[in-house]
């Protein structure tokens, strides 16, 4: 077998076959296929496709280049959630202690912010002592008593994954769908779960800007769960517009904090209790998540996960010393806000990284006063900007240029567009 | 300017701006812009190809990442030749002296075989004494005085080209008519000839397996020549068989003697003539080279020419310990005789390498005793194989399964199939 032949059979429009497959994901691991190779057969498979078949075999063998999990031992049904990032999108935060109230083991396994959307540890971080890394006994052992584990994937889960995602970022292949769907998925297969619910963004601030790429995308994931055995649904859902008011690290844990106390953004709020419904569904549980966000047992499960891993939930939140006020510039209705500019500017205010190594700010962000539908005043408060550094106002301002439109009524758009199963 | 916005701009079938392309040749000459990177374009650029536009930078930038060659103090017209490789294609040996010998300036820089075609280099390199490799000055000396010149291309021409090619190699990007043709011509306008005629094979033991990809390719590069102020030309021919009775390297230094003797098998003559003529046309010179062949004076250009580099002309060349036969099984008309599977067993028998860095055997090859067209009894011996060790028979044997037919009459395929210009 021979890296070469491999990458002329994708580029001749072939389909690979599986010791094609097998060989090529574990001799990459292992180095003996350099990267300028798999960097080819990346835009190869960008530009030409997989077949379901070869995705699902490209899957497995990511997964096969590093450990399973096996959460056999967790005494409650696992499942777990993925979104595909968007901008102002912490449901994670939330909705990992509400499943867990209602009796599911949620094996959160989450990833840092890169480019304009945040990261869910980036997030948690804000809260004093709390720790992304934990071992595998620990996170066995929480997910077992709370039910509830959000914590970074140890580099032993689908090492393949690793070295070809970082790969693809500097190489122009990160947006092939067959190479997202089995990113995503040999993680939260090799993490273990037995359920999953997936959350595919659609929109100006998602990866997927086009609803029939995201169908698609959905759709493969879904056949890639299934076929791995892991119970795997995808909702599609907007994301034109920020979700929530809040866009930042400790922000955006402040406004799941908000909807963990019963209140908070009706879109947070609903699309939450979607995503609970549809979790606790995979799961097999008969339960009513929102009355556990009503009565308390949301939050105390967020407590007791928080504090597991040496956070303290009664710290206070990093505040911003920079809070910059923007004003309507004319009366109306906000018809747009485009979830893309917003995130851009978050991330130019120091929410967000250029690169891997780079710290975030845990305060920076922006608070939105007015989401689209709502009236608005020329001279009404449109957004707050917040930094640690006046010298970041003017990139995020500019690029907020264009980022709304205040006109008559405009058309709503349903937050949650679509349900996939397989 | 970032190399993954230039990958992206051709992976989603957009045209590289001119700063674009000068900057990421120049970029990746200095090792800013990374392999991986390089080779996801170059992928990028044979799946999605390019304009002549593009190809026509791209060659300018390979051009002006090394030295380009002054000939202007050459008192004679330069004119050189390029073919894109085929089997038992020794053609340039006995052409370079020919021409020169008819009065121009002859400034060959080659290259050295790899997969199933031979090497010019190799092939002069079994005269005993001769060296591939010498200064810019002596090159522009021997080109005044003899107006011939075979050697090695110095490193500093079009370093770009050496780097990517190497790339392509291991990537399976070789494919691609930009690539292919901005590699030869970025070379061939750098070493700074007035004139060019191009020898494009096709068939099955030339890169280009189809008519209509071969005149893809010849037109391109006529195209490229002639915007780079070099008058080019390109002759389409067959690859289909091998080119005259003798494939190896230093039989084919023996066949190439015979045509310089004024004999020879019919093809090389036919096809020396004809780019000699070419040659000599587009350096404006009104001469008879068949004479020149026929009175000797081709015979003592060469003779000059391998001197000059230190060569002995008079030295016996390498004759192989083993030898076998190989015979007809039936009779009747030889139909056809592949000639890539020719090729493949002369590679096998010791004739070429598979890696850059291995040596090559002087003496193996193959010698064919019957060319299609011709009668064949069975019994009669239809070709030798040579080689210096026995264990390598085998192999050869096995490349030559099916391929030669003995029927009823052929079809006959002219040599020279098409003539291109700009």
């Amino acid at each position: 077998m021979n890296a070469v032949d491999v990458i002329r059979a994708k580029r001749d429009k072939g389909a690979l076959s599986d010791e094609q497959i097998d060989w090529v994901i574990d001799a990459y691991t292992r180095g003996v296929v350099a990267d300028e190779q798999m960097s080819a057969l990346a835009m190869a498979i960008l530009l030409n496709g997989m077949t379901p078949g070869e995705i699902s075999r490209w899957t497995s063998a990511m997964i096969a280049s590093g450990e399973r999990l096996d959460l056999s031992g967790v005494p409650r049904p696992t499942v777990d959630k993925h979104s595909t990032g968007g901008v102002g999108d912490k449901i994670t935060l939330p909705l990992t202690p509400l499943v867990a109230a209602c009796g599911a083991a949620v094996p959160q396994l989450s990833g840092r912010g890169l480019g304009h959307t945040g990261g869910t540890l980036d997030k948690l971080e804000t809260i004093a002592g709390w720790r992304a890394k934990i071992s595998n006994e620990e996170f066995r052992q929480q997910l077992a008593t709370t039910g509830a584990v959000i914590c970074a994937a140890g580099d032993e889960l689908a090492p393949a994954d690793r070295k070809l995602y970082a790969l693809r970022d500097v190489t122009g292949t990160v947006e092939a769908i067959p190479l997202i769907a089995s990113s995503i998925m040999s993680k939260k297969i090799a993490e273990g779960t037995s359920a999953l619910v997936l959350d595919v963004k659609v929109g100006s601030g998602a990866f997927m800007k086009e609803l029939a790429t995201a169908r698609e995308l959905a759709r493969t994931m879904v056949g890639l769960g299934t076929a791995h055995g892991v119970k795997t649904i995808a909702l599609l859902t907007d994301m034109d517009t920020p979700l929530g008011l809040k866009i930042g690290n400790a922000l955006e844990v402040e406004e799941s904090l908000e909807v963990l106390a019963g209140g908070g953004p009706a879109d947070v709020v609903e699309l939450t209790l979607a995503l609970a419904r549809e979790m606790l569904a995979a799961a097999g549980i008969d339960a009513d998540p929102e009355a556990a966000l009503k009565d308390g047992r949301a939050m105390d499960a967020w407590r007791t996960m928080i504090a597991a891993q040496g956070g303290d939930p009664d710290a206070p939140l990093a505040q911003a010393p920079i809070v910059e006020e923007i004003r309507a510039e004319s009366s109306g209705v906000l018809t747009t806000l485009d979830a893309y500019q917003v995130g851009v500017a978050a991330w130019r205010l120091g929410a967000g990284r250029a690169r891997k190594e780079d710290p975030v700010s845990a305060s920076a962000g922006i608070v939105l006063h007015r989401k689209p539908g709502e009236q608005v005043r020329a001279g009404d408060v449109l957004m707050e900007l917040r930094a640690e550094d006046e010298s970041r106002l003017a990139g995020a301002r500019q690029s907020l240029a264009g980022a709304w439109e205040i006109g008559s009524a405009g058309q709503a758009r349903d937050l949650i567009l679509e349900r996939v199963e397989a």
